[in-house]
């Protein structure tokens, strides 16, 4: 820790450690100093260590995972992003495999497992204690992006009729095996979960009271079927530490931590952000060219078609932009201003779905209110830019028609960037997902078109 | 609860529970019926009725805090959002908000003096304990959005030399008051936070031992004036359910807590999105027609600007386009294509950045991977637009124009789209803001002037 610097964000001293622990890690495994690689390990954080190891050879990773502990290798690598994991995996034999596991929680065993070839995967879950073997079978059935798709199985639970000092008794020897012990799940006698106990609650509590007596009867859970966005959202709602995972008949089936919860709301937050930019979610800075283009191309090839579109409406007025070319220069200022008025309403509709602000039904104020801004935002912008093509053609009605021209292609913009993604979330598309092509392609059509068409209209005016 | 029933999405459910406890509150407020708001509140989670209360009218939160212990209704506001708080408070006096504020952590009380007149927040201060008055006038100091400004002053901290037993016969003594129990901070003799205790172990360890003995000394830690959003980070990297803040000499100033932590990183979320999208951070789906119009007019009115610099490029080759009107369709496709082709790198960069994926050196590879994309992608787009542009115009050149056209600003859009954000972050500015308008202006002009320029170049050969 070096926090007591001066004058040094957070960030760069972020960026010095894992710098540093980078350089010691690899320089260590290079020379094989089996001294300085426990050493390091023994100092650094999991993460930081996972970090370093993307820069690592095979050879070297090998090496590390013949030194350490199956346990401090399996830190490291629950840590290691998604590629990190799979060309670890791929260097261990099964039994090495196996080995590690045994010190994994369930949820990444399955998100590893999840990442392999499926005969490697059934191999490995054979070698498995028969337990075991149910269980990450089970939640291997679940969707990646479901609450049973990242809720572990390592929880307590008890019985409703234990007393506080059972429970507490319970508690001492089930912590040093399970690392969430904040919250017990309180289970009748039919294995429903009926209520949680704070381990502080339990800790205030006479210790003749029963669970039942102290427990909190109002619980949170959700189904293992629940999207994983759903979740986060009820987890950041209600403040929650963990959340319980329940079947329909309220079986305790496991529990989704806040550290988890964090992931997907940065993972979901991503995803928003790069459907809205038109890039597939998969991709991130070091994306190689190839898995690039093929993300990317997709999304400009329909952008190819919509800007064909848009560029149709123009060759329409053909005639009409030879007779007065000051058109040519003017059209794109109108559908341009459409689009960057559309994208800030998109931005804001996305958002507000996202954060559960925006339902399906009850929106008509809002479209209302947003119509009267695009109607307010294209006078003055209209009013602008109509002073100065005046100024610049000497030409009074080419101004009056781009005000016009702005004021409507302002108004559908404020109309289809609320209308587009709240259409896409009620047909269960997600509401983010090119809609910004979509509005743009909009925007361009209908501005040229009224742009082009008042200029045709008005032609006589035009040629004074 | 009614997560029993089948086909019900999480978010249907969660629709029906606020609209339920909006109309019954609303309702049972409207009648004066005490009972039944007890009942409710009784029943109720105290976020569910603060956003149910957003639709009651002054008279009717009066009438609840009249009838409500003050516990409850500390409990309520503190979930409120800021505008609620504010309106609530406007209806209180003095003393009774003193009263609700003894329920309160010193956080939230801190964000909610923080929205009032200065005098109201003075005269506040002046009734408080002189101890809470001090702690309060040094939360206030801290900047909004810095580590001490979202802290909290509820923690347990304790010295190092006392034994297991000590500590955990401490620990219940002290559970009853404060929420956050599951860490105890470790101080010296000087008071410096020196490690930390989880309940667990200590749980888990021998009564004799000292907490000297079991702490985990390699605590992470950050000064008050830390930028939220690089707290966030930490949390979220190393998995913390609390992260201390200490003074340069280590001493232990407040904690933040992870529920804190989610709602920092769901405002940056939003801040980004927004600003990508030009939009201030302030707005919502439930903003003003006058405070959008504030808020949009000054981006689209800089958008303006920009979009005339493109349109003056246009003008610049009005002669070439009055003797091949169908530049005048086509230009559009370069620009568009570009504008889109930017905003893919300006997403994939501004959320890298973001995730602390992108650093501001060592880009080279980067950036050269995102030419040879953008080369790829120009090649592909621009065969495909140019055969389309051939077999409607019957003009070969102008087709070949376009795909050359095509190539240089799709790769001049990669270039922009990744050097933009990493220059505003270098030079400390938001990279996600406005950059989506420098980099379509950009493309925009790019666009244009290569494509108009080498029709003009070539005018001979698409006249034939």
């Amino acid at each position: 820790m070096d926090e007591q610097k001066e004058n040094h964000s957070v960030e760069e001293k972020q960026e010095e450690l894992e710098e540093r622990v980078e350089n010691e890690l690899i320089s260590a495994l290079n020379r094989k100093d089996k001294e300085a690689v426990l050493k390091l390990v023994e100092d650094s954080h999991p993460i930081d260590l996972a970090y370093a190891l993307e820069e690592a050879s095979d050879s070297d990773i090998v090496f590390l995972a013949t030194i350490l502990p199956d346990q401090q290798m399996a830190e490291i690598i629950e840590q290691a992003d998604d590629e990190l994991q799979v060309r670890i995996m791929k260097l261990f034999d099964l039994n090495k495999i196996i080995r590690i596991f045994q010190h994994m929680s369930k949820d990444d065993i399955v998100d590893i497992l999840g990442d392999m070839p499926a005969n490697r995967r059934k191999e490995l879950v054979k070698l498995m204690k028969s337990s075991d073997q149910e269980v990450i079978r089970n939640l291997l059935g679940y969707g990646e992006s479901t609450a049973g798709g990242i809720m572990t199985t390592e929880y307590i639970s008890m019985r409703s009729s234990l007393t506080v000092s059972q429970a507490l008794e319970k508690v001492k020897e089930i912590a040093p095996k399970t690392e969430e012990i904040n919250i017990l799940y309180v289970l009748n006698e039919k294995k429903q979960l009926v209520g949680t106990v704070s381990l502080r609650e339990l800790l205030v509590a006479k210790n003749y009271d029963t669970l039942q007596d102290i427990m909190e009867d109002n619980v949170i859970s959700v189904e293992p079927e629940a999207d994983q966005e759903d979740v986060a959202r009820l987890v950041s709602k209600y403040d929650l530490h963990a959340i319980p995972v329940v079947n329909k008949r309220k079986g305790m089936l496991g529990i989704i931590t806040v550290d988890d919860i964090i992931d997907v709301i940065e993972e979901e937050n991503t995803e928003d952000m790069l459907k809205m930019g038109g890039v597939s979610k998969e991709e991130d800075v070091d994306s190689t060219v190839l898995e690039s283009v093929k993300l990317r191309l997709p999304w400009l090839l329909i952008n190819l078609v919509t800007a064909f579109l848009a560029s149709s409406v123009v060759s329409l007025f053909e005639d009409t932009i030879s007779q007065v070319v000051a058109l040519a220069a003017a059209m794109p200022i109108v559908a341009g201003m459409g689009g960057n008025a559309g994208t800030q309403t998109l931005a804001v509709v996305v958002r507000g779905i996202a954060l559960g602000d925006i339902k399906l039904h009850g929106n008509g104020l809002r479209i209302l209110r947003g119509i009267t801004v695009g109607f307010i935002n294209g006078l003055v912008n209209g009013i602008i830019a109509g002073a100065v093509i005046v100024w610049m053609n000497h030409n009074l009605a080419l101004g009056l028609i781009i005000l016009v021209a702005m004021i409507c292609n302002l108004m559908i913009a404020a109309l289809v960037g609320f209308l587009v993604p709240v259409v896409l979330k009620a047909m269960n598309y997600d509401p983010a997902v090119a809609s910004s092509i979509f509005i743009t392609t909009f925007t361009d059509v209908c501005g040229f078109f009224i742009f082009l068409g008042l200029a045709k209209m008005f032609l006589p005016y035009l040629l004074q």
